[in-house]
Order: C-alpha cells, then sequence, then structure tokens
C-alpha cells in the first residue's frame, strides 16, 4: 500500500482527497495536516466523515517522516518549501498549487507578484494533464498538478490546437465554475443570499489561470497563443463548464470537427466525446474524474464552439492529483478512480 | 385610465404583466386571457395573486371589446390573427412574441419555417428597444417588444456598434438565462432535478433570437454584422447576464470604451452604466426594468468585453412591453415602472 | 412628508427599508447610518441601489436631528441608547432589534444574558404586531418591531389561541427561514457551499425568539403557554414557512377550524387565510407584506396543523416595520406597502 | 456473481440501483428494463452513464430468464404480478414499491385503494429495515423495501419507541425531502421555477407512506402507535430530513436519551448517533447509505427531539434496496456500499 500525507486536508481539495482516497484499493491514508486545525480530528471540521474518517490533523513535518507521497493543497507561494523538504526525504509530491505549473519564472513573477525561490526544484517538477502528458512523466520526484479551469480547457482545444485549424488571438474561453471553486474561506461574494439566484463573470481577462491555459496551447500549436478568458461564479456546488470559442482558418464541417475530437480521445477513459447533436452538461459529470466534450460548428461566422465539463473538486483538483498519483506509481491510470456520475 | 388587456395571461410573461401593471398608476387591467383556463380565476393558476387580482380569465375577443390596449404573449405564429382584429377594432398591440420583430420574411421563414399571413400588418408594425430606437414609434397600431437575449445584447453593444470600432464577425455572445425564460411549460430540462446543480448550453449557434440579434447591431453598424450567439440555461429563476466578446478595430482602452458607454447612456434612467472596475450581476437587476453594464478591456487580445445583466422577465419581457406602452399613449416612459431591485 | 432616518441600514432589514421606502408616498429617506460603513455610499455596498439611492451612510446622531422616525436594526443591546437620545429628541423608534419585544426584563436576562439599562424607556415602548394589537399603540415613542419567526407563529396561531381549543403545552412549532434570516454577517454555515443543497435545524428548542413567542401565545390564549419551537436553514434566499401542530381539546372539522380563521381574519388585508385545501407556500408571498396561512385538519391523532408563510425580510422584518410606522403617523395602515408577490 | 435486474430502471429509484451497482463487487448487471424506453440505451435517457453503462432497455420478462434477482421499481399496483413471474422462476426480488410493505391488506386498501391480487404472496414476502428487522429475513424470495421517509422515521424513533417512555399519540413527524422524491414524472410542483426559491408542506396528515410509519413505530411500541405526518418539498435534489417530537412518559436528560441511542446503534455501520450537541444534516449523508441520527431534549416542554437524516435515494431506496440483497445472498451486509458522503 502506497502511503499518502495530505497537507492542507482541510481545505477543498484536500478533504476531496481524503474523501476520494477512501476507496483507492493501492493507498492508505498516513497522515493528514492542517495548519488552523491542527490537534483537531477532521471530522470535528467534514462531519460527513464522521465514523468514516476521524484521523487527527498534525504537522505536515510528520508527515513526511510516514509518507511515500504528499498532496500538498495550499495557497501559493508555500509549495517550494515543503517541496523542499519532500525531496530531501525522498518522498514524492503532487502539488494541487500554482507553483509547480508554469515554465517561465517571468510568468509566475508577473501573475502572483513572486520569484522562485527554489529554482532548481522547478528542475525537478513537471505539469501533467495525463491525456495530453502523460509521457512528461519520466521519474520527477515532483508534479505540478494542473488548475482546474486550464484541464477544462486544455482537454476541450488540444485537438483543435494540435491539428493547426484555429486562427490566432481568434479563441475565446467563457468559463463558468461552480462555488466549491472559490474554496473554504468565507467571502462577500461567497456568501449565500450574494451568490445564490445571482450570476456574474469575475477577474475578466486577468485570472491568474491565464498564463497557465496559453502555456498548454502554445505548446500543442507549436507557436504563441493568447486568449481571451473570462470566469464566471455559478450558483452551483460543483462543476465547470468551459465553452470555447475558436475561429477556424478553413471551413470544417461539425461532422469533421467531431471525428477529429472522436479519434484523438479514442483511447481515453476519462474523456467522453458525446455524440453530435449532444451538448455536455456539468450535472452529467459531476462526483466524476470524467471531462465530457461536445463539439459544434457555427457555419455561420466560421467557427468551432467546443463545450467541456468537469467536476471541479474531482478531474479538476483532487481526482486528477490521484491520476497522476497512479501515474507517478506506474499504478493503471484509472485505479481508484472508478466513481460513477450520478444523475442527479 | 388606460385600459389594458393582456392575452396569454397565464404565460409567464403575461403573469408578469398582471403584477407589474397592478401599480402602473394610469392602467387598469380591463380583462385577462387565456386559451387553457378560460373561465378559471387567474388565481388558482398563480396563487401568489389571490385577494390581489382574481380576475377570470376571458377569451380573447371579449378583451379587444373593451380594451385600449392588448398586451399580448403567444407562441409564434398566432398573433398576426389577433393583430388583424386589434387593428380593425382600432385597439393597440403590443405582441411580446416573435411576429412582429423581423423587418425581414424571408428571416422569419428562416428560422420560424412560416410565412406571413398578413402581409400589411408588417407595415403598420414597429419593433421599439426605447432607448435604441424610441424615436421610431410614429403612432404605429403595433409594437413588436423585443427578445429578452436581444434586448440585453443590443443595449450591451449598441455604443460599441454605433462607433464603428468592432471588427465584422468579430463578436462572440455568450448569454445565460434564468429558467423562467424557458416559460410555463413542463419539459424534461426545467424539471427541477435536471436544472438545479446543473448547467449547459443549449440550441448552440441556431436560437431564433439570432436574426433579431444581428438585424439590430447591423442597423446600429450600418452594415451586415453576424455573430455567434450561444445561450445557456442558468439554475436561478430570473435573469439573463450578456458576456459579449467584440475585437476591435484599433486600441482603445477601457477608460475610453467607458467614457462611450457613460455618454451614449447619459440620459437613460433603466441602462445603468457601472463605474468602471464594477462587473455586472444579474442579481442587482433582479425584479426591476433596469439592465446593467459593465465595460472590461482585455489589451492582451485586443478585444472589448461588455457584460450586459437585465431581469428577463421585466426588462426582458413585461417591463419594457410597458415602456412600450408609456411611449404608445404618451406618457413618461418610466411611468408604473420604478421598481427597485432587491440586495436579495 | 415623514423624514425617516435608518440605523444599520447596510444590515439586510437595513437596506431592505432603504428599498421599500423608497416606493412610499409619505415618506422621504433623510438619512442612512452604518457604523462598519460610514463615509461610503450604500450603493458602493449594495449595488442594486446604484443611482437609485446612493446617500452616503453618515453616524447615527446626524440622523437624530434631521428625523421624524428612525428605524433601528441592531445587534441586541444597542438599542437602549439610541431609544434614550431620540426619546429626549422627540424623534419616534421603531426598533427592530430584540430589545423592546419582551415584557419580562427576567425574559430578556435569561435569553440575551443581559440587563436594562433603562428600564424607564420599556414603560414608553410597546410591542405591535398589527393584526393583532393595533389597539396597544396609544402614541408610544417606541414601538418593538416583532422578530420574524414570531410573527408567522403569532399570526398562525392567534385564532386558535383565541378560542381556547388548545391544549397547554400541546404545541410544537416547525419554522423554515431563508438565509437572509442569519443575516450579512459571514459564517460558516452560511457560506454557499455549505448551505446549498444542505438543510439542519439549528437552535434547537433554544431559539432567542422562544420568549417571544410564548409571550405573544400566552397573552392571546389568556394563561401561560409553552411551545416546543424548532427553526430550520432552509436554502432560499427569502421567506418564512411555519409548520404549526397544535393539539385539540376538542374534535373539530377542518371546516370549522377555515371558519374560525376566515372570520379571524376577515378584515386583514395582509393575511390570507387560503381556501381550504390550499397549502401556504413561501413562494407566494415573497418579496411582499401578505402573511398566508393554511388551515388542515389531522383528525387521527385529534391535531390541528397550520401553515404560515411570510417573507422574512419584509413582513417579518421591514416591511411590518413600515406597516408599525404607518400605525404610528395616523396613516393608512398599507400604505407604501402594496408590494405584489411574484409568481416566480 | 450475482445477476441481477432492475425493472423500471429509467425511475429515479431505477438508474440509482444502476449507478450503485456498479461498484458492487459481487453483482453484475444482467439485464435493464424500462416500458417507455424499451429499445433503448440507458445512456440516452441518462446521458451521465454515457460509455460507463450503455445496456439497451429490455422487457422485464427478458431479464427474469437470465438473473438471480430482480429490483423492481414500479408505480404501486404493478408488483404483484411481477413478483409472481419471479416467484415461479425462482427469481428473487426486491420491491422498491408500496406493494409489499404493509401487513395490513385493509390499511393498503385504505390507502392505495386497491386490494391485493395474489394473497399468497405476501405470505412469501417481508419488509425489512435492516438494522431493525434484519432478523426477519428467513428466505423469504420477496423483500418489500422501505420508502424513504418511514426509514428516516423508524430509524429516528426506534430506540425510543423500544424503550417505551414515548406518550401515545404524543409523536409529530415534520420531514423534508429533496425533489427527487417526487420521482423522473413532470409536474407542475417540480418544474423549477415553482420549486426553486420555494417551500411548503405538501398531502399534509395524508401521505401514504403514513400506515408504514405507523406499522413499525406499533410493532417496536408493541402498541398502536398514531402519529401526525407532515412532509415538505425542500429546493434540493437529494436528501431527506425528519425532525421528529415524541413527548416523554418521565424527565430524561439529553444526556439519557443520546446514551440510549449510542447503545442501541452501537453496531450499525450505517446509522451515525452524533456526538451529543451536534446536529443531523443532510449535507452530510448525500450520495451515501448513512443515516445520522441527532438527539435533542427539550426540557421546557417535555419533549424528546430526533433529527435524522438520510439521503432519500441511496439508504431510501436503492442503496438500502441492495444492503438488503446483501442479506438475501448471505454477503456482508455493507458490500458494495461503502460511499463515503462528499463535503459538498
Amino acid at each position: 500500500m502506497i502511503k499518502a500525507g495530505i497537507v492542507g486536508a482541510t481545505g477543498y481539495a484536500g478533504v476531496e482527497l481524503v474523501r476520494l482516497l477512501q476507496s483507492h484499493p493501492q493507498v492508505e491514508i498516513a497522515g493528514i495536516s492542517s495548519v488552523s486545525y491542527e490537534g483537531k480530528s477532521i471530522s470535528e471540521v467534514y462531519p460527513n466523515l464522521y465514523e468514516i474518517c476521524d484521523d487527527t490533523l498534525e504537522s505536515e513535518d510528520k508527515l513526511i517522516d510516514k509518507c511515500d507521497v504528499i498532496f500538498a493543497s495550499l495557497p501559493h507561494g508555500l509549495s517550494e518549501k515543503l517541496a523542499k523538504k519532500c525531496v530531501a526525504a525522498g518522498v514524492k509530491l503532487i502539488d494541487l498549487g500554482a507553483d509547480f505549473r508554469l515554465d517561465s519564472e517571468e510568468e509566475y513573477q508577473k501573475w502572483y507578484k513572486k520569484s522562485y525561490e527554489e529554482k532548481d526544484l522547478h528542475e525537478k517538477s513537471v505539469y501533467v494533464i495525463p491525456e495530453l502528458m502523460r509521457a512528461q512523466y519520466k521519474g520527477q520526484p515532483i508534479i505540478g498538478n494542473p488548475g482546474c479551469y486550464p484541464t477544462s480547457i486544455a482537454l476541450g482545444l488540444a485537438p483543435l490546437m494540435q491539428s493547426g485549424v484555429v486562427k490566432d488571438e481568434g479563441i475565446v474561453i467563457d468559463s463558468k465554475s461552480g462555488v466549491t471553486g472559490a474554496g473554504r474561506g468565507l467571502a462577500d461574494n461567497t456568501h449565500y443570499p450574494n451568490c445564490n439566484e445571482a450570476f456574474s463573470p469575475y477577474k475578466i481577462a486577468s485570472h491568474r489561470h491565464t498564463p497557465e491555459i496559453e502555456q498548454t496551447l502554445s505548446k500543442l500549436a507549436g507557436k504563441q497563443i493568447r486568449v481571451t478568458f473570462v470566469p464566471h461564479l455559478l450558483p452551483v456546488n460543483r462543476g465547470i463548464i468551459s465553452t470555447i470559442y475558436a475561429s477556424l482558418t478553413a471551413e470544417i464541417s461539425a461532422e469533421e470537427l467531431h471525428a477529429l475530437y472522436d479519434k484523438f480521445y479514442a483511447r481515453e477513459k476519462f474523456v467522453r466525446v458525446l455524440p453530435l447533436g449532444k451538448v455536455a452538461n456539468l450535472r452529467d459529470v459531476k462526483m466524476s474524474n470524467y471531462c465530457d466534450i461536445s463539439v459544434h460548428a457555427d457555419g455561420h461566422t466560421g467557427r468551432a464552439i467546443i463545450v467541456a465539463a468537469i467536476d471541479n473538486m474531482v478531474k479538476g483538483a483532487a481526482g486528477q492529483a490521484i491520476q497522476n498519483m497512479n501515474i507517478m506509481f506506474g499504478l493503471k491510470e484509472d485505479c481508484g478512480l472508478d466513481f460513477v456520475p450520478p444523475a442527479f
């Protein structure tokens, strides 16, 4: 059994990891940690876990001593120090934060107003969206786990980008995320009466996931890609829908687009390319590691329209992190991830 | 007092008219009609109206006999016959359906699979979004009241279109509507467990509001404009947010865009151009006749991003219809429409 | 015009007062106050009010100087000091907090862990649920405005209590309130992902509204009444439903119960006794000052079951406060309160 | 592997069975049936199942031929005929409908307006809430699976009833169910704009689950028990909270009540008696087979207050049916039922 530790276990991604790992046949949770709740049982903080996981929250140092792999879900800027300790101790790290996602330190500085403090660690880390980059994993001790929006967008656009039929700067991404995406911290915009029966974009063309999105799309396209990215806060608990608009360089029918996607993802269990005519809905991927993609054409204006849906807390965070752990430890990639999305 | 009748009073736009007209100081509801519930009291169908409006639903013919103006909220294809009777009887008509919105019969045929049966009536009707076209009203007996999505989009884009700084075919409109937009009829996609905690686009690049949107934008721009329009079903009761992306022909700062909008709508009570830095939210216009607009720039990709929010049932239907009635009868345009949106 | 001031204007009851008073024909808002936001415009805090009420938040002392009546919406324990200043300045006060609701200081101490500091003020104040106690208003300078739960419960039970057919201690009250009842302050239980798709009772048999409920019921019954009262947090923004169970001393049919209620409330505009067979729903009173009551009998166990629905922020707070102000100033009781509940 | 068939697979309980059985290690779904969708793939009806279960819906007769056990989720009155065929074929049946729940045909007739057509089948069936009645299962070919409300109520009240401290007719049950409880059929009250931001009781003191509730409570108490039972429709997808009020024959402290429950359920995995001071919330049992119970005392009126929370579709339907299947086939009772409720 792999001994796993979760640092930041009382954050939303952290507690989702605790939940999902309960049913992983090859993993045992060896320790959980939280700065704010150290010494308390996690089931006092999250009563859903009562009598299922009543483990006490410890310090992160204790976890390093007894784990084979650490999942870290921390605010940006805090993972490098933990990573250094993990690498020193020969413990693998899967970082769900932003610190190991960007290749370019310059971009990191621009968006996060902070420099890398341990530059060599970034040589030892790799960013992995399994369906697109699993071959990049070559034993690195650190995996930068993708952000939620970038996962839906990269999976949604990869076949188009790689086939080279999209105009540069012709991409508009209108994403909508459930409120868990904003995390556990109390804030005005997530106070129930403020976000129930409400809807609005936020961080318009200025969200920190933008460089991560452009990094992946540029690699896939083999040239610099710029996008307009606007996230919205959706009054549901879970899920992301990204509606993606791409101007095409040539006339391509919906059937051809669909065939392109079908082929691209033919062997991918967790990406479901929906039959032509169906539309992806976040309802149908909730609580699961699936990414549903539907493909549409607007012949009228020469655009492809791609709809990509994921559960932001599973495929967009904890589920994909486990998928990356499976890659790291040479397990079957879907091991422990066979969650069936409910109908309602 | 103006005697008003409501045909289709048990539809969602109809019952909203019943509600809003209760507090109009110059209007008395002289009759209400419904095919499905004829003979019943409207408060049996809508118990919110109990002891406030217990009027009996009659036939539409009875209404014509006793009204100065008829509001019709009918499925497309049914308004012409009613319009003919109204015009013959000297009764004015405000049609909330689709039959008097499009100038081009060809477009109507293309999208609604039906021809105009009373062509001359269309000479006597005019389509009016008051803030943009009130000067077009010259005593016509019929007003085609705008659709909900087109209202938010036309108001959101008018200053940009008129200033001529938008690239042709550079417009992407990603709209999200509350469930009342789908009307009162039972359907799978509006069954509570199917649309609660769910989110999805529908009628992608094929919604019937597209020609109405393009008609208005083309007139404003003085040339043929094509847009990509994708509506989404939002799990809230009321409200529309349209997030509008427009590629600019020149570099324009957010401040310049904002000044353009501020000036364009300086004298319009019902359009609130939010201060730069704020973002329109459907929460803040609910239950009111306001359209909130926020203006944003994505210098990175040369796009303006406009967010327009309305209550789909008020400014997007019944409220705007009353505003049009006020124009028709020479009243102050905001008469009876001073609804203050609630904070929650 | 009556000059009204609102102290605590950025709380939920306060901002609802700001909204409702916009359309009161006899009132002008002369000033608004807030400790936390002094010096800011209220529309910066509540953007729904932008361009409608952009008044600056002042200190409460400034308000006293220029108002005829102050509405105070403060945490318990803070109203006495304000009341003293108001009385000294000859300004009337309507207190939406808990400080002037209980006759018995002992009960106040028991539930609020605090004594009355200005005992004589309590001689000058009166607690008024208009439909039940308007005759108690005899020119007192202070009105204690009822709590939200107690309003629904007192109106729901008054005809039964007064007719004397209910067994002592035979009353169980299961109430459910929308989240605005918890106010504007951020808290774990009102963080969206914690209360969306969630439901739970709270403060079981220990809510501070209990003595207020028992005070009113006891007066109506003419003897000491004890109730079991359990509130629940309902995932909606607005509204309260109280489902009230009362063991009857004699066999009474549903028809007889209904006739009792119908007669009791025959002249009350804001209490709608629904036709037998209908069930009160908070949907149908939202945004209005109505209290809907439906009456049911469980012959099987000898209980009457009463369902009472109000909008917690209108009839349960700001609307009833205005109704009380109308009484205070000799206006028609429904003046400025003709809000029609929407169908959705 | 046990070969299971699901009759009524496109109803809500049916599709939940399809989902849950995907992860049962001892069961293979051998066939699914639906009258309305025969010949279609279930994933066309429920796209969440796409590429997970694309099985074709067949006739129920085909299922009997190839299954060891049939789960039936049918409207009342339709199960007897199926049961007869199953028994004849030596196939076991777990009936999620109402036809095999009541011992008394008289009660069945009274509430369902129908007689038993195959009286002898009722000798061969047994009603089982596993935690309370597993010993009643003695190899009968038919199990009547409990209703959702009765499950929460029986588990919530069992320790009290058995200890004999509750006054006869002193029980009031105020239950609230998510909208999936109303099933998949379209209806006015489950149309999204009618039940979102709405709340109301229904079938007040007249719900068909009443005789099932009283049957279980009476057996536990050893005497005839009558209850007042009022269900409410809650605007969430899943979950039931029953708030249960019981007048006590003696003074019992909260600590004593809690100890009673703790002991009663000490060995039951799926019943979690929460620590004293905590309150059961449907959020914490969603998507799981747990029943959370919190215990409270109202010394003021001599009542115990019990809060019981389940997921109506799991412990209240499909999950409990699988638990009963496990009993039927001698498997560990929790086999395939280790679903961890999510935090959000």
